[in-house]
């Protein structure tokens, strides 16, 4: 941390930033500037995240140095992560495709796309047993019921499924039926269950949050991590902006920004990033040649009778066709050697 | 709802999507405009809620025009609501103050702090027993021991006491020890918890999120109304922009707004609206002008110590005059019957 | 300036970038960091101005200390501006009010207009005489014609003129009618036309942009007063957020901001700010209680037959209620030595 | 235009809302909701656009159904547009890079940008003789001089030139010496400029403004081609949101959304899009994937010692890496028919 000082801060104020930072176990050097002092603070930084410095006498401001987070910053594990999902392998080189309705309705909607799915070619089976929903008199989801017929999907198709958990009771049962955990953009920061999914020994999938910074997710991250589960795998899904055109702006450069800032394996949702089923396959041709490490798309027998997010669910058809896409941009870049990014 | 066709949408399409809403039970009239149909929904809109109108082919998109919040709107609800928590009322015309540190810390320094607060003529004590933190090495509250000192301060001091809860589990035993349970902007969607503090049987403090539009926060208000707890208050505390010099953008015109949509009563936390301690008296001053039902502001012994929030909590001397002013603004304002907001 | 070097910086980039400050006529300080080295420059910021510090070879960052506008800072000039307008003062402690409509739309509106805003106590008519619109259909004002008319009213009532000016060929023509040159939200980063003003003589009523940050507004005003012209006022009009109830977020918070940066002063715009003329009555009250020194309204005759801006235009009867509450409130403010901002 | 009614308008409201409409010779149609009513209006839009509907008593508030936006328009001209600029082809299928400096600072750096950038394949060279600056105190510009270099650069080179004009004053010139002229993002809603450059006979470049919508960005099109010039190219270049990361946020869906609602090209910048030259690869990458008819980036033989925009400008070593990627992957869906959007 650096720490900028008024114009007329007195030696006395300097004094006391200096005592407050050394009462903290930590060292303050000076450094004289033509207008400002400067004071910078050595030593391990976490020490003042309680520490008010900004509320001192003659404090201009502060400035964060080293990140917050360290179990998911890459400068201290530079290798990329690879996260495996019973199996299936998220962040190797490879992208990989969950798919599915935006809930789970019935057995016969979610079996029939889960067919789908799976005959184009994807890995995961995504599917909403607990919802979300802005207001209370939407369709909340099927629960219990929602998570035997993702099983049971699963059990028929083979793909693994990735579901929603909304809060912490649920955990238990989603862990029994699910093979990877979602937290949504509204529970980004919502730290209780950040720290319980942490205890589950599911690899977890974090949604960025709807007005989140990447440091803030990051440090989401960092929750589930500290709590003792290294399984964390990222979603950009759009983040809001004063565009009402898009239901959200996706944020695809939050691709490269977690690459050189984590180790931990991203995906691209941009059904939800777009909000209109017209524009997912642009956004996901354009996500896997950012150098995403997979995408979740929202696939839906019969979008038009959908009881959640039907605007942005493709067809059948369309997933297909974005599904060749995406294969044969990701097959060629592969072995064309043209990568997106170097960390 | 207002359906609008494409300019290219056929008669078929029409009819699909006269069928889609006479299917859920509603009535639907079509208007011929010179270039595009429209198609009006008549009837209960929440039986529309799960219906993905705008994934029917030739839609270009649907438009709202009922509320989906009824319990929180005015429309339904012309005069103001008056909150009674624990004798004191919210929105009755003369503006409340909920002040105190923004974490609870140790026994000597929150009595200390309600010593203050209440020397100075406010009605509520504030503190933090579960601190939602962005980074998990923060300090994350002294929990239950935390409530039993804001508890015992209330007993030295005949304040209220308003203090957070971040999980469902924590409801109960904030409930015993607290008059009214915060909601805070991170958990204004985390739903379970909504229904869970619509169960609690005490008065509901509910923060706007981070970048929530009134809208959704109205509707995170209906979840707690809805599920049986009308005794909810409204506090907004600034709202996510591109601007960086404050914490945050404190949209006082969120007052007016909520004043003509809702009838709920609304306050103001110009602390974290701002992050300055400094622009916590105009701010304050502005939200009484504004009209707003109250104030819940930090305050710290020795802010330059806090655990939390330190650059924006006040010292007991700035806190004694913003208290001053407000008091004096709102009696003259009242005195004077300057209405702020003719609904 | 304050440079983060990364954590695997070599020597070899730290003495490039010592290198380039030193080269740029300025001196260079390294400080040793638990994980990172940090570089200090000392000396006039505005040589670095155009140096890519961020571009050099193992630099994380870099953090600006001090402003990089100098004649709008209150850093170098402590006392608070009070600028003339053909005899009104602005900036002295008492609120000056600007009214009128949107646009000037013939001599009759014009007229009846001024009337309408002499009789309720305001200093300064405004009104468009051309119009930056959206859209090209849209009606875009009288031109020369409404300044002639905006000259005549001021003759008939006294009030001072305050109009916007959109091109750089215009300046000369409203300089000639108007007492005070606006420049629109649209224009606050037309560089060309900001250099012009500058050089016309009177003085300057600057806007905040769209989406501009408080440190671009500042700077902006810099060009102003660096080309000679220091009778700078800023208005907040509002910004640009998400949030779609109202047309813009009135930013309350930029009055004890900029108060704080800057010596100039700032008056609100609660028309443009909310776009909603019921939302007018509370946020003028809220600005003149953060401490603003003045308001600019819109007010029109008829405001269901306003050629733009119809929605947010306070009718007469509304407008007089506005300003007996703006009096008031002031008055006693200034009478009770209720202070907004210890700057 | 649907305008909707009050819960509580009256008859009286309904019968003015209808005068008003048809005096400006449109037709209105009423409907009957369950609770509120609901008037449509008939005939054409632009008649509207000085009519305050939102001040009328009784309206709830009005919603636009057609666009304000004619010329830029796909409703009026399904055929993509492709534009010709001395000989090169924008929008037929093959994206066009438009590279070089930020801004011309000597003959000799660009021409040595000019040479690299040729040698990679590109068709036009960018670099900016009149630099739009925040600070008055930053390089602003070789201007004419800098103008008289581009056009050498092009003698020597075959490549078009493509550089921003900032005033009406300035057109003249610019049209003397470039092949297109480019509005940068502050001038967008220039509205003065836009209408001449109308004027200018050379194809624009119009840049998104820093926190325009898609529909004022449009609009601003309109303004160009309502001067007469149908020449127009759109370059998204990143908006303002709230992450800091990232100089802007990209918004690559701006280009399926373009695709969708204009015939008009559009080009991707990931140089100011992102303001990392790191991130300019992935970002330019998922340009070309989401279907952009183009780049511009930005290139500099020695970033280090660039007089603006460092820190996003590639090495030639970079931009070559850059251009054999973009070459590739467009060539690849070329041949592989994978289209990114269908209109």
């Amino acid at each position: 941390m650096v720490i900028i000082m008024n114009v007329d801060a007195t030696a006395e104020d300097i004094k006391e930033v200096i005592a407050v930072i050394e009462g903290a176990g930590l060292q303050a050097k000076v450094m004289e500037g033509s207008q400002q002092k400067i004071v910078g603070v050595i030593g391990d930084k976490t020490r003042l995240a309680s520490v008010p410095i900004d509320a001192l006498d003659g404090v201009e401001k502060s400035v964060e140095i080293s990140k917050s987070y360290k179990l998911a910053s890459r400068e201290f594990h530079p290798q990329n992560s690879v996260i495996d999902v019973a199996g299936v392998k998220i962040g190797d080189g490879t992208p990989v495709v969950m798919a599915g309705p935006c809930a789970v309705e019935s057995k016969e909607q979610l079996f029939e796309a889960a067919e789908i799915v799976k005959k184009a070619g994807a890995q995961f089976l995504r599917g909403g047993a607990y919802k979300p929903r802005t207001s209370p008199y939407a369709f909340q989801g099927l629960e219990v019921e929602g998570l035997k017929y993702l099983a049971e999907a699963r059990e028929r198709t083979g793909l693994r499924v990735v579901t929603e958990v909304t809060t912490v009771e649920a955990i238990e049962r989603v862990v029994e039926y699910a093979d990877m955990l979602q937290i949504g953009a509204r529970n980004m920061q919502n730290f209780g269950l950040l720290k319980e999914v942490g205890k589950c020994g599911k690899p977890v999938l974090l949604k960025r949050g709807l007005a989140a910074t990447i440091d803030e997710w990051l440090n989401a991250a960092e929750y589930i991590m500290n709590a003792g589960n290294p399984n964390v795998v990222l979603c950009e899904r759009g983040i809001r902006t004063y565009e009402t055109y898009t239901r959200n702006t996706l944020d695809l450069s939050a691709v490269a920004a977690v690459k050189h800032l984590s180790h931990l394996p991203i995906i691209v949702d941009p059904s939800h990033g777009t909000g209109k089923w017209r524009m997912v396959k642009p956004m996901a041709f354009a996500a896997i040649a950012a150098g995403a490490d997979g995408l979740m798309m929202e696939v839906h027998p019969n979008p038009a009778k959908a009881l959640s997010d039907g605007p942005q669910s493709l067809t059948p058809e369309n997933y297909n066709e974005v599904m060749r896409g995406v294969q044969k941009i990701s097959a060629f870049m592969k072995a064309e050697k043209i990568t997106s990014m170097d960390i």
